[in-house]
């Protein structure tokens, strides 16, 4: 008997197909609509949904109002042995990020290390996304962000002035799991508020602050207060470094020049971003350092548990188990996300997204 | 009338001349000693004080253990255009850590970023130390280093396989002070229960937890417990992947291997830190970097403010007003520490620390 609460689920392939139609139908190149639905569903099927087909009615509408490059010049526009900087052109972060992973692995080929940075660029949906490239080529990957909306003061401030400025470090392993932490600079990111809003719950103590100092746990009143950083100040402080990284840096946002794309559909953002891959071979063989990775996740998975604590868990356990799973079974599609999808296809004039 | 209770204030030289004293009477070089004094003091004077002349009665312990290594010849053991793995004999951290730092800041001038990683180190004081070293060259410095005893189990276990790993970030402003982030991925670093225990205090929830999941307030009933991190598992991820990067990547300890310092005298501890110099130049010209950072300096520290909160503070401000006063001050010297350095100076028969 099927469980009538749980959401219809589509295959990646059909996902991928309609992301790519809608892009399409936007005038992006049919090889770079296909770049970012790969990318989007990428993100659906590790588990990132909220940086997944989630996004496409939004992205659809800011390319609709002008705001984002659908015919980008992509380029390098600065660069030494170690690093780039990888001018956008307002394309969709996707691309550009993409072209600037591939730029950094092909460095950190031959100078061991390469840092790439990138300006005029967009969201780009989760870090994990670009951090795991290096993978495949026995690299470390590590993605550094400026949040596309200010919802954190600083430490004892009011004024909006950082984002939630994530990072993401993937580290290749030999008969383990790579680890992967994708991680926000704030305690929870607002797309978790948003969603305690839609299921009408409370919010525990510690996501956010309202303008008196108190704690806010109505998430329908989220406008009267901001997010809180990981670790107080330590959390202000790495979300100020990060969006220093990731955007004066390269010459991007940051500080009060940040768009809220969530309310905008017409300002192009300037979204900084910087990846920097990690050539494991120029510090040691690929196949020792594989070793003790798969010998520390061994050990940190058979440490002695707190009592209640069913198993200790990896960074990145989640996404990998969420891959194994939908690659199997298909994503699931929440039925107010498949309504406003039809509605896009129909909007659009395109083929709509088949779920049976 | 003079404050009784307040501590002897001693210069700077004086306490970096005495530091050196010491070591060279466990026979470490002129240069070598003069070099590692300048650098504890430094950290004094930042009021890194539980880095500073504090650790000097514990080196020389360790030293005179067999446990570092006084004649140690530090070399690069690999290298590529943007990166370089320091093997540092064991010697002192200081030693290891200014020489990494000086290639990571050589080989950015022309590949624009440098990645150096060290292993055979040992305790080197302050993550900031090192990270602030590039500022003068008008680069950002971002330090990793695993710390040099575990009391982080992984989120939900009980094995102390982490350690409190530091990351510090100095980025260059223009008429305004550097940002100077410098944080373990603990809540609390394990000195601050230390403290806590001397001065019979009681700890905040937050920082420790007993092995049972409650919070433990008591510092000494700390063997009890261990530190938490911050953000919950986020800090758990943080400290994995700091780890991963300065320890393992470098073949350097990390989870079971890594050494107690504080316990054991006559073990190595193969410490792996790490140095990454980035070249402003290289991305954008300098002096317009520095005008942006400084109109962040500005908009933050002119944020309106939760009620009660006096400023908003950048991260660095406390030590850049540490420094100040004890240039021109001295540096404050607790009767204990007082006392245990006039100890060890009569154990090592050299010059008492003058203190009037």
């Amino acid at each position: 008997m099927a469980d009538v609460a749980a959401p219809l689920r589509v295959s990646a392939q059909k996902l991928e197909a309609f992301i790519a139609r809608a892009l399409q139908a936007v005038e992006i190149s049919e090889r770079e609509a296909k770049c970012i639905a790969e990318l989007m569903v990428r993100a659906d099927v590790q588990g990132s949904e909220g940086h997944g087909v989630f996004r496409l009615p939004q992205y659809i509408r800011r390319i609709q109002g002008g705001a984002v490059n659908v015919k980008p010049g992509i380029r390098v526009a600065r660069e030494a042995a170690a690093m780039a900087l990888v001018d956008g052109d307002n394309g969709m972060g996707h691309l550009v990020m993409r072209y600037a992973t591939e730029r950094a692995i092909e460095k950190a080929k031959t100078a061991g290390v390469a840092w790439v940075g990138a300006k005029w660029s967009n969201h780009a949906g989760p870090a994990s996304l670009y951090a795991t490239m290096p993978l495949e080529h026995d690299m470390i990957g590590l993605y550094l962000a400026v949040g596309n909306a200010n919802h954190l003061p600083p430490w004892g401030g009011l004024d909006m002035l950082l984002s939630t400025n994530p990072i993401a470090v993937a580290i290749p392993a030999g008969e383990e799991p790579a680890i992967v932490l994708d991680m926000a600079t704030t305690v929870a990111a607002y797309g978790k508020v948003k969603t305690k809003a839609q299921r009408g719950e409370t919010m525990p103590e510690g996501w956010m602050m309202d303008r008196e100092g108190r704690p806010l746990t109505d998430p329908r009143r989220a406008n009267e207060g901001f997010l809180l950083p990981i670790g107080g100040y330590k959390g202000y402080g790495l979300a100020l470094v990060i969006g220093l990284l990731a955007g004066t840096l390269n010459g991007a946002a940051m500080g009060k020049d940040v768009v809220d794309f969530n309310a905008d559909d017409v300002t192009a953002t300037n979204t900084g971003h910087v990846i920097v891959a990690i050539n494991v071979e120029a510090f040691q063989p690929v196949a020792e350092f594989k070793k003790n990775v798969d010998a520390l996740i061994r050990d940190i998975r058979a440490s002695r548990r707190l009592p209640g604590v069913d198993r200790v868990r990896l960074p990145g356990e989640g996404s990998h188990a969420a891959r194994a799973d939908r690659l199997k079974n298909g994503v699931p599609l929440p039925a107010p996300l498949a309504a406003a999808l039809k509605e896009l296809a129909a909007e659009l004039k395109i083929a709509p997204l088949k779920l049976r």
